[in-house]
């Protein structure tokens, strides 16, 4: 397969521009005309892409002939038929003016367009299997993605000054450590966590539902720029592209299979941070919660994680690292105190001094056994030794 | 056994003025004797009273001679040291009179002594095998300790409005349907829920550290005679003992065993109620907690519960009634939105009307599948069909 032979000198040249690096122009075509084509987790062209390779799969899937590839993987006819269908889908927005200037709209904003076969493609994404993004459209920080930990805190937007505390207060402490705060770049909770971070010189990553051209929402404006500048813009689909309700329920799917751990922080009882909690549970990576006053409609969604989805409940930073196995520095637990001590304790005046069986009899306790705790706490200087007997030491 | 051998003519007759229904009037002052001369929860006792019944047991005991009874149960040497140890802590208090006085004491505040072998003995306490009570002292409706559901509410004294707003609206709630209230009688989370309980005619039980003829804490006075009056108070220690913190944390363990479900509403990092919570998690009671915010020391026992103890978070008083398996009137569920027609929603506009192509070409889907998926949201109302193509309805 010679893609010099399918794509245009135009789209070569915008695919050069925009990716240097890569020898493999038409592999840079192709991923950027599946981001194009196919709607975000379209499991079928995730399928024809593992099977084929993306330029193949591409080809194929745009050649108006009918029937499926001649390989013996496609020979079964629910796929055919499923593929027949896709197709169908794909073409309507097969354009190969809208591919060139997806590459053109990215190199404008000085995107990246990261693709599977980098080195430095997140592979906690490949989790998502077949619904794995076809590629990604990256400003900022690209390293980002793949290198240390990351941790995915989401939330309400309609969240309150409660949750924006905790959500600060988390992300500023984990970013501080250098863990990587994934969030949507939304109002309320999500913009509460990359500001945390981005306060305290640590990294963060929006994710987006639209193109990475497009601050959305539009007060974020500024919040998007400084978190393209210092961390990550990502999103699955090019430039210019609108987020739809869609869009932003495939996107958290992205949030959740990207971060080591995800944190909902306030959320309703319908809020769209369940979707990602959802997807965290189902890729099996840890879910916290972090729970809030019960009277409070914000924080119905956390109990609801709690309750039904299994969720950790976090109230800290360093819970928020136990979620990835980080150990804790045990707080040292007292010594489980001995019953029979704090019987005699209870049964000792710090005023009138008491005789020995007197105090065997408050305490229930063996007149030896007194005698015996009563020399140890007389060694803790816990007890005083008077003429008529004893009495508890004062402090 | 006789025991009009043993026991005292004056001994015998305030048995029987307190328990004119008991043949059995050795019982009743055996067990009565038991609840002076051992401290709550004392397994050595309890073993002993299992084994020999409690009129035996306490003649044993109280036999100055050395020795094991003669049974083949106490043949093995570390049982017999055991008990040598435990009577060296009984006898110190083996004092006739002090029987007599928690016989009369207890009558003069009219309360009862409820015994393991009444019919209305609370079976669930027999969980605590040899460190159940030896009996039980009940001021009010002793019915309310067996009969239908019981559930322990308990939390801080030193709780918050928060905390207390909680501890109200649940025991309120579950009281007014039957349930009963246990609780500990102290200041804070305690108080709220049994006055709720009372507020709305519901039934609640007090569970003393002291005796039953002892207001205590001393500001909870007129409420303990509330609770005395339309529910019960309970101690298993005879009228005229102080409470301590010994018997503080033994009290507990009724607490905890007496109810279907123990639910913690606050409690401190270090707050008793952790230790009620330990008692019903070892006896395989259910466990609630009620969440509250991250940022109040009040909450935070509760959070431990959460993490370390497997608590349940509980919200609502039907999540309480869940603990002990009483489904919920499920909510429905809204029918998890198709995403293709998600997809088509988003595409449309309820402004300029689309043709079917662009519609396509906006959500990613087929033409074939725009087409059908246009005839359901039309006959649903959804969509306007206009010569230019198709817009959304106004709602």
């Amino acid at each position: 397969m010679n893609g010099a032979r399918v794509f245009s000198a135009e789209a070569r040249s915008a695919a050069r521009a925009l990716r240097p690096d890569v020898q493999a122009v038409d592999t840079v075509i192709a991923r950027a005309a599946w981001s194009v084509i196919a709607e975000p987790g379209d499991g079928t062209a995730g399928a024809l892409i593992r099977d084929l390779g993306p330029v193949e799969a591409l080809l194929w899937a745009l050649d108006r002939r009918a029937g499926a590839p001649n390989s013996p993987e496609r020979e079964n006819s629910t796929d055919a038929e499923r593929v027949a269908q896709a197709r169908a889908r794909w073409l309507p927005r097969a354009d190969p003016h809208a591919v060139v200037h997806a590459l053109e709209g990215a190199r404008h904003v000085h995107a990246r367009l990261v693709l599977p076969e980098d080195p430095g493609w997140p592979t906690m994404l490949d989790d998502l299997d077949v619904h794995a993004p076809t590629a990604l459209w990256v400003r900022g920080h690209q390293a980002l993605l793949a290198m240390g930990r990351r941790v995915s805190i989401v939330g309400a937007r309609a969240s309150t000054p409660y949750g924006e505390h905790l959500a600060a207060e988390l992300a500023g402490d984990l970013a501080h450590t250098g863990t990587v705060i994934v969030s949507g770049g939304a109002y309320g909770i999500d913009g509460a966590a990359h500001r945390a971070a981005l306060r305290v010189g640590g990294p963060t990553v929006a994710l987006l539902a639209g193109g990475v051209d497009r601050a959305y929402p539009a007060g974020h404006q500024r919040l998007l720029a400084e978190i393209a500048a210092c961390g990550a813009v990502v999103s699955e689909v090019p430039c210019g592209v609108a987020p739809t309700k869609w869009r932003f329920l495939a996107r958290n799917r992205l949030i959740a299979a990207l971060g080591d751990a995800t944190v909902v922080v306030e959320a309703g009882w319908r809020s769209g941070s369940l979707n990602t909690a959802g997807h965290a549970a189902s890729l099996g990576r840890p879910l916290g919660a972090v729970p809030g006053p019960v009277t409070s409609a914000a924080s119905a969604g956390c109990h609801r994680l709690l309750r039904e989805y299994d969720a950790r409940c976090v109230t800290t930073a360093q819970e928020v690292r136990e979620l990835w196995g980080e150990t804790p520095a045990r707080e040292p637990r007292s010594a489980s105190a001995d019953p029979e001590r704090t019987r005699l304790l209870d049964a000792l005046s710090s005023r009138s001094p008491l005789p020995v069986h007197e105090l065997a009899r408050r305490s229930g306790l063996a007149v030896e056994r007194v005698q015996a705790l009563l020399g140890m706490l007389d060694l803790e200087g816990a007890v005083q030794r008077t003429d008529d007997g004893w009495r508890r030491a004062a402090r």
